[in-house]
């Protein structure tokens, strides 16, 4: 597919659109599909026409992903699905680089999660993970730098590659780079709790672009803060979300590209016939009652805790609900491996069987949980909402957000927090809530589930449209013709 | 002592420079001292020759004070000792607005202390304890402005006090009213956690004054911020840490007054006997080996346990320290009634067991953890230091950092954080760690030990030096001279 290599379109990202595992048989079978990320990409770069073809390097995540790798043939894909080169890439690095890095400190540093009397501690042990991460980062590079002719353009994907685009660029200077930053942003007081050099390579590694994008203009403005106070860099700042950094003789241009729904794609899928089974099952459980929604992993960032503490709260303060409301809560496990999320997990179903037991009655249960990863039905769910809630303490963007709205019959009020990048794109047709604020989300229920139908729809419709007018095809439009 | 009421001087805290409890025989015996803030104040005051008298409004903080402050007199005072004003306030408010609201809520968000999935968690439960700090402030405010006439000039003290400022503008509009804040300032990212009306209340109401201090530049730029981000007010910044707010038609100027020790009042206190003898006991510990001390209460903040792994690392890479030097850790209790205090002095006690087990010899006790608040004590520990630790992970000034150098008899290596308001004053005449790195820390411990005796001794000499430039009596004096 590569015809004209000067015209060649790479992606990079951690996880890929394809992941192997070995069948009963022995043989290998490929299985496509992954989260927003990768779908938004997927759906992206089949939109865009790169008459130089396309490519997408990933990491191998599993025994059969390295197998695969370590053939010499690239991934076998079939007619019209983006080419994947696998990288095989050591599981303790891989893990020490994914875990021990990426998802442990990075992510928590961006979502501000960390419970900092006690974390992080950057000791010896910090150091062997780093240098994972270094590695990590380096296969990337190095792979990147073998794909590029002259003029090929590359799109590095999130926090699992902020060294890549400098080692591309000290490998490749020609390379056409652009980086874009899937999570939200620290600001600097929060961001140099990192080690200095640390910092440093992080913000230096992603100033080897040409191009940094973000999804909301607070996290695009807090890395130009942090390019300034920690790299002491040369900042110019054209409007909210978008100016230029100077550093090393290298200009990065920094811009904000919110993240949208593919709005056809997305109805068309909620009307299988598996979306609509688990609708009615969804029914059959409502009885009648009104529904508040929400969908998430459970992820510290996501804040279930205190969205259930928020329905309580309502239940209280305005029993006249009783009875007449179902809290669905569909937490799916997620980072399982880490003791903070295990802690978590225990404590949203702790809070759940409490809610239940407070409240419920023969006839009625106040709070269903389920960790199930039901996909159909978590569709299901959105399309039936009356109140759909998106209460992260912090979240680069959130799709939720954007897909309830596409995908309700009747309308749905969105309660959203504010510290949510979503909520720059969404607005004030949100319920927009400080999500740490337990007794504004309940107040925030409360006008939703009274919300007059019309006004629902009226919200529902204007979210929607704010969203499918950011479908993933212009978002990826929009950063590579960035690149020029 | 009151003569010129137009030039009374007035200050407000929560605690002030004397308590009472009740002797075994039933009657009051007073108690004069307490910690950093009132020494400050009390040697800031006797030094501010106010003609028109001084006094110093506080809470009552026990079930005596309380007796005390029920009394129509005032508190009795000896020649020469401040007029003392207690408030009594009742006991169940004074526990919500102190412990709910200001240690618990305040403290955490200047200090960016939360283990934020968790906490905070703004529900039914917080809006009591908000509306007893409301409370709490407004029994000063009335105070205050019962005592106030024209010309009067008002020092109200820390983040207990946040609002009182603007309760007594709207009592005395001329009071002349100076607000200085003890603590960092958190930054707008982490400040916008609090409710929106919480946060407004807290800002307009440090906006009620005149003069709004802090400690270092960092936190009056982080004030600044959240003005401008929060309120939208009208700010002009001069310099670093300098600027006007102007909301609702008032000019508020912020301003740097860093604080400094009196040294030649220390240094006398550290020639007593008590200290000597003291001295002399921990010398016979020492046995010639290097010290490494810290003294510190057992805050979140004071990052303890990261000090102690820094000392592992020590002598886990550098094994030839074995032996060859002991640390003093004295960490007194502190808000040992908030959960979370509990749980961190008992990691402090496990990690200080895991080291001596690990290292120790029938000879040597590698780590000497002392929890018993014992002043003299800590007097001689500083003056003993070899290297003196002082590695919060934020804190406003840290008085430690100032008064080890300036106890220090041949000159003591200072290992200091770059997150304590100590540091912008003291700078590189220090070794600077970012807290959160225990390597970076254990190295600068390293540095600390070899560092040769002429370089202790003129690194030590500048530090006491600059702080004994910036003794209370000077912090204070700006303050009123910035009343006009």
């Amino acid at each position: 597919m590569t015809n004209d290599p000067s015209r060649l379109l790479i992606v990079a990202s951690n996880r890929g659109p394809v992941s192997y595992r070995h069948a009963e048989d022995g043989s290998l079978s490929a299985n496509r599909g992954g989260g927003g990320m990768v779908s938004g990409l997927t759906s992206g770069l089949a939109a865009v026409a790169a008459d130089g073809g396309t490519l997408w390097l990933c990491a191998a995540l599993s025994e059969a992903d390295r197998e695969v790798a370590r053939r010499p043939d690239r991934a076998p894909s079939s007619p019209g699905e983006v080419p994947v080169r696998m990288l095989d890439i050591p599981a303790d690095v891989f893990d020490a680089a994914y875990n021990g890095i990426a998802n442990s400190l990075l992510w928590f540093v961006h979502h501000l999660l960390f419970d900092t009397p006690n974390q992080p501690r950057f000791d010896m042990a910090f150091r062997a993970d780093w240098a994972a991460y270094v590695a990590y980062n380096e296969t990337f590079a190095a792979a990147l730098a073998q794909e590029c002719a002259s003029g090929t353009r590359v799109l590095i994907q999130d926090y699992h590659l902020s060294l890549a685009p400098r080692m591309l660029r000290d490998r490749y200077p020609a390379a056409r780079i652009a980086h874009f930053e899937h999570t939200p942003w620290a600001p600097p007081e929060y961001f140099r709790l990192l080690p200095d050099d640390v910092a440093i390579a992080i913000l230096d590694g992603m100033l080897g672009a040409d191009h940094a994008g973000f999804l909301a203009w607070r996290w695009a403005d807090a890395f130009l803060d942090c390019c300034e106070a920690v790299l002491g860099a040369e900042v110019t700042r054209t409007r909210p979300g978008a100016g230029r950094v100077t550093h090393r003789g290298h200009v990065t241009e920094v811009a904000v590209h919110p993240l949208g729904v593919d709005a056809e794609e997305l109805r068309a899928r909620g009307r299988q016939a598996d979306v609509l089974s688990s609708a009615s099952a969804l029914r059959e459980i409502a009885r009648g009652r009104q529904l508040i929604v929400r969908v998430d992993r459970t992820e510290l960032s996501k804040n279930i805790v205190r969205g259930m503490a928020a329905y309580r709260e309502l239940l209280v303060t305005r029993p006249e609900w009783r009875g007449r409301v179902t809290h669905l809560a569909f937490a799916y496990p997620s980072r399982s491996g880490l003791t903070e999320y295990q802690a978590y997990t225990a404590r949203v179903h702790e809070l759940a069987a409490e809610i239940n037991a407070e409240f419920g009655t023969p006839d009625w249960e106040p709070l269903i949980l389920d960790v199930k990863d039901d996909y159909p039905r978590s569709l299901a769910a959105c399309g039936l909402a009356d109140v759909l809630l998106v209460n992260p303490i912090r979240d680069g963007m959130n799709l939720v957000a954007e897909e309830g709205p596409i995908l309700s019959e009747g309308g749905c009020a969105l309660v959203l927090s504010r510290e949510a990048g979503a909520a720059a794109l969404i607005g004030e047709a949100a319920l927009l809530v400080n999500p740490y604020d337990v007794s504004a989300t309940a107040n925030a229920l409360h006008a939703g589930l009274i919300m007059p139908a019309a006004e629902r729809q009226r919200r529902s419709a204007t979210i929607a449209s704010v969203a499918a007018a950011r479908a993933p095809r212009r978002w990826l439009a929009e950063q590579v013709e960035a690149l020029g």
